[in-house]
């Protein structure tokens, strides 16, 4: 670890646990090292967490989260970050997604990437069959889907995985059409869209709710 | 408005419309007035919608969002997103919030701070409070709420303030304090909390859901 003396003696409690040699730096090294302005002054060296979808899918997942093309690594991080706290087994990043252990993705997931599994994988179409071949529904986030959200919710307490597009375009239709239904998120305004993050949210939130009271009956 | 000239061909259509006098820019104008690296090449210069809070009142809304001390722009622009896509009749930024014609505000809300009203106010409280003499309910967002989500979704289709704080704390005890009730979102997952535009999506898609049937029915 490459802390700042400020930060040392501020996380003096948090280090006295650390196991791994901690090393002070400059202000200046920690702004390189962290990549931001206003760095808290705690840089750690961490080994990537490498997961395989065959290793996640073989623990038969309730509830799979797949991100197409997020190329924005905000967008990536805080779907990690909302995937874990809706209690999701896994990430899976496919297409041209944005590397799960860049930087800004980092700091957007909050820590999260850290506490539930990633993996990264080429082919969208793959990860889908896969899970398809494991039991789960694959349902598409998509603003012009057949179905709406209130529709299936009746189906959310089965396994699901979820797919998401990027922010520009969402799923291109060719993607989307892998999915066994494309669901649409009801919006009773005007806008066109919603941003990858608050629709993950929406559709995530619900299924595990469903998932969750399934559970308790 | 100022358009580049590659902006002004790809966009011809759309420019064939407009009323106000187009002046042809360089890149690097373009560059510097949208204040990003890889502008679209269309900025028109326009006067800030301003919204008093009372007018908003005045309209008996069914959905209100108070943001408060919002000081991040990308969250205040995709709060004011999802406000408009869910139908929301106003927003309200309080406390420290960012300035909604912030130019990453601006580009965050995809367009929505021209198409729902958004009032700025300082005092959260005084917001609350007028809203409540509306015969609002008031709900904060608050990550250790008395009330989960579930708990209060039968009274989500009542007209509703609902109060969300920035990224870094969320809500303070002393404003949170101000609702009539604190609502925590239930996390299965281990993450100690979600960011604002992913909190803001559940809670306001749940109530606009319950409104949407209440009016149904």
């Amino acid at each position: 670890m490459f802390v700042t003396a400020q930060a040392a003696s501020r996380f003096e409690q948090l280090l006295a646990g650390v196991a791994v040699p901690v090393h002070i730096v400059t202000e200046r090294a920690a702004k390189a090292l962290s990549e931001t302005v206003t760095p808290v002054g705690l840089v750690a060296v961490c080994e990537p967490v490498s997961v395989a979808l065959e290793d996640i899918l073989a623990a038969r997942p309730r509830l799979l989260v797949v991100g197409v093309a997020i190329g924005e690594p905000g967008n990536a991080g805080t779907l990690i970050r909302l995937s874990h706290a809706m209690g999701a087994a896994a990430v899976v990043l496919s297409g041209q997604s944005v590397d799960p252990y860049n930087g800004k993705c980092l700091r957007a997931s909050a820590g999260s990437v850290f506490a539930i599994p990633v993996a990264v994988t080429p082919s969208a179409a793959q990860a889908v069959a896969a899970a398809s071949a494991c039991g789960l529904q694959s349902l598409a986030a998509a603003v012009d889907g057949e179905v709406t959200l209130d529709d299936v919710e009746p189906q959310l307490s089965a396994p699901t995985a979820w797919m998401f597009g990027g922010e520009a375009h969402g799923l291109s239709a060719e993607v989307a059409a892998l999915a066994d239904r494309r669901v649409r998120i009801p919006m009773p305004g005007g806008a066109e869209s919603l941003n990858v993050a608050a629709a993950a949210a929406i559709c995530l939130y619900l299924c595990a709710r469903a998932q969750r009271k399934s559970a308790d009956d």
